[in-house]
């Protein structure tokens, strides 16, 4: 929508301002550099991926100037990269001070309404014949005198801020009301790899996203309970991974579909009912964590919540993670109620996929326990030969890639 | 400003609708009534303790209403309980439709300004002589014509909305604007006890309400690191503890204080500098498992966040789990950028509590390591002689009570 607002004044943007995150910016020196050069990195790939016109590049404290012809085409892609957390179309000009009104005033007759109100900042560094408040004066006069149309200004609710940030030998004009908000965060890989449990639904996707959204790699891994579900879960899976993937610029590429319909068949056939989900999983974090090995990565990563399901209480959620040692499981959601989850989801464009009918599970018992005793569990799995299922399982692993196109597995 | 805005009108409303989280809404029904009687003695004890009269109280699918001269005086108390999505003060009156449409009108006849817009809904429940359109124009017809006042109908975006719930032989009449969010979540006690490291910053804060919000029975832990902290640290502790404590209901009284400074100096004796902090907050978690243990918890909760600091990288974050063996540890802030923390903060009321200056650590060193190798760290570790340390701290606890005042430990 405000794209939208953005190419109906027609105006021939030429330049995009990027702000960093506020938490980089209070980074030790050296950390914030790298992370600040990770995203211009990340930009300038992006832009070329699109096939922008980049006329140059410029880094000042705490945000990115793209000099380019085609500064709205590239807001799509450059607000999905993590560590950026604003965006505003801007004109560039010189920072003669003549240069700067006749921009701003460009830009108001395209803007401006008649009986709207207006104000003008002025943020400037370097060393210049004026000072800030001088340039809005000059803007703020030339806007009035010379737009004619019925305007005025109001410094503490205008209806169109203008922006002007003069750098140098070089001043860029913006409006306030078309920064676009960017997701936050830090750039992809300034944090490890994270082996992410994706199901499809709802959770696991925004999981999977708040992760990418602290810098992690993310590695994701699909278990297939086939024949207690069908294709239409898998499926749906591996669409919410290829849209998640539109956040990763092209890393997070493949799903690891584990079959675990064997697994899932052992232990309802040999397990207590009431025990079915949480052997399930125990059995998924197992077979997780020897994936994690061999993947190099330095945790699992679920979309648990806490008592949003039987075996998400505080208590289970212990019997879950007693079935492994070598990785922390982390939980982003654990805090979240499941409309605040779904918030982020239409945020992100996940929430019309998650909420795509498909095959519940149908190995599901009908009273769960949400109090399992760890003795339970421990006699329940020595009815099971854990080590040959999780080896067994390993050699059915499929590597479903994210860029092509499949019909089938 | 909303309960001022209920003030204003002079009005005696006489009930107050609470609804329940949607979440509890789509639980296994003895799940559902085993929360919602949850809620139902929570609100009755917290209106004894407030001293607030109560008339009676009914429960009807998703919402409680309750009975009472003073509505407005009970909200305060009640935004705080977990489990409730949003609160209604009411008029009521019987089912009569002529009751209904001069309830409506009297609140109309406060609340309605001189070209304002409203529109007015009805829901029923029960068997009536009339259907819910009929309410709806009924009322409506009688505010236009009784208010005296030119006022329209706007049933897209009205600047009032009136809401009638008619069930069985009572109605309630309330104004939607005037609903008040709850906290959400589930209610107190729904899950287990956590053990929660607070150190008196926001992220501690944050992480422990969104716990507490969830259900959990909180458990406080406070590592006094004097003499490189000094009292006014601990002192911020306990007195963010003390108003987190208001979210309990009386709960959560207690805060452990662990004298940790002693640990803190053998590893600064004996260990690299850059490991400091991993070493000591590997202390931490040892001494929280071993106190998880003795009161019963069923893991811990910090308030780490992905990238936060140089000891949350999710490869320290690895490390430091690989310290413990028999507890999850949780972390609500995982995912959270710091905005959305303070964000959090200041909506719980203590931010500012959070933000006071206190004696940073000073053991903390420059040059932390991000990516500490285990093997580095067990190394160090074997300086140290960890049993004894952990055992020789336990006997240093000291137990804070919140509900009284002290003027030192």
């Amino acid at each position: 929508m405000r794209e939208e607002g953005i190419h109906n004044h027609k105006l021939q943007y030429d330049a995009l301002i990027l702000r960093f995150s506020g938490e980089i910016g209070i980074k030790s020196r050296p950390v914030r550099l790298r992370l600040e050069k990770r995203i211009e990195e990340i930009v300038k790939r992006e832009l070329t991926r699109e096939g922008i016109k980049v006329l140059g590049v410029s880094k000042f404290l705490g945000r990115l100037i793209i000099n380019t012809p085609e500064p709205i085409a590239a807001i799509p892609r450059l607000t999905k990269v993590f560590g950026i957390s604003s965006l505003s179309p801007a004109l560039r000009t010189s920072s003669n001070l003549q240069d700067i009104v006749e921009a701003s005033l460009r830009i108001a007759k395209g803007l401006l309404r008649p009986g709207s109100t207006f104000a003008v900042k002025c943020r400037r560094v370097g060393s210049h014949p004026y000072r800030s408040p001088e340039v809005c004066r000059r803007v703020g006069e030339a806007i009035l005198n010379g737009i004619g149309r019925d305007v005025k200004v109001n410094l503490d609710e205008p209806d169109t801020s203008f922006s002007i940030e003069v750098r140098g030998a070089d001043a860029y004009v913006y409006v306030e009301n078309e920064t676009i908000k960017g997701p936050g965060g830090f750039p992809k890989g300034s944090q490890g790899k994270v082996l992410c449990l994706l199901s499809g639904g709802v959770d696991s996707a925004v999981a999977l996203w708040l992760a990418m959204k602290r810098g992690c790699y993310p590695l994701l891994v699909y278990f297939d309970n086939e024949p207690y579900t069908d294709d239409t879960t898998t499926q749906r899976a591996v669409e919410v991974a290829k849209k998640l993937s539109e956040w990763t610029q092209g890393f997070c590429n493949r799903v690891y579909l584990v079959p675990h319909g064997n697994n899932l068949k052992e232990i309802l056939d040999r397990c207590p009912r009431r025990l079915t989900c949480i052997l399930c999983k125990r059995m998924m974090y197992r077979i997780a964590e020897v994936l994690a090995d061999r993947l190099g990565a330095e945790g699992l990563l679920t979309g648990e919540a806490l008592g949003e399901q039987a075996s998400q209480t505080l208590h289970n959620l212990r019997i879950l993670e007693q079935a492994i040692v070598k990785y922390p499981v982390h939980r982003p959601l654990l805090g979240f109620d499941k409309d605040e989850t779904h918030k982020i989801a239409r945020l992100i464009g996940v929430y019309e996929l998650t909420a795509r009918k498909v095959k519940e599970c149908t190995a599901a018992p009908e009273k769960p326990a949400t109090k399992a005793s760890i003795e339970d569990v421990l006699e329940a799995e020595e009815r099971l030969d854990v080590d040959t299922m999780v080896r067994k399982t390993f050699e059915g692993i499929v590597v479903r890639r994210l860029d092509r196109d499949f019909s089938g597995t």
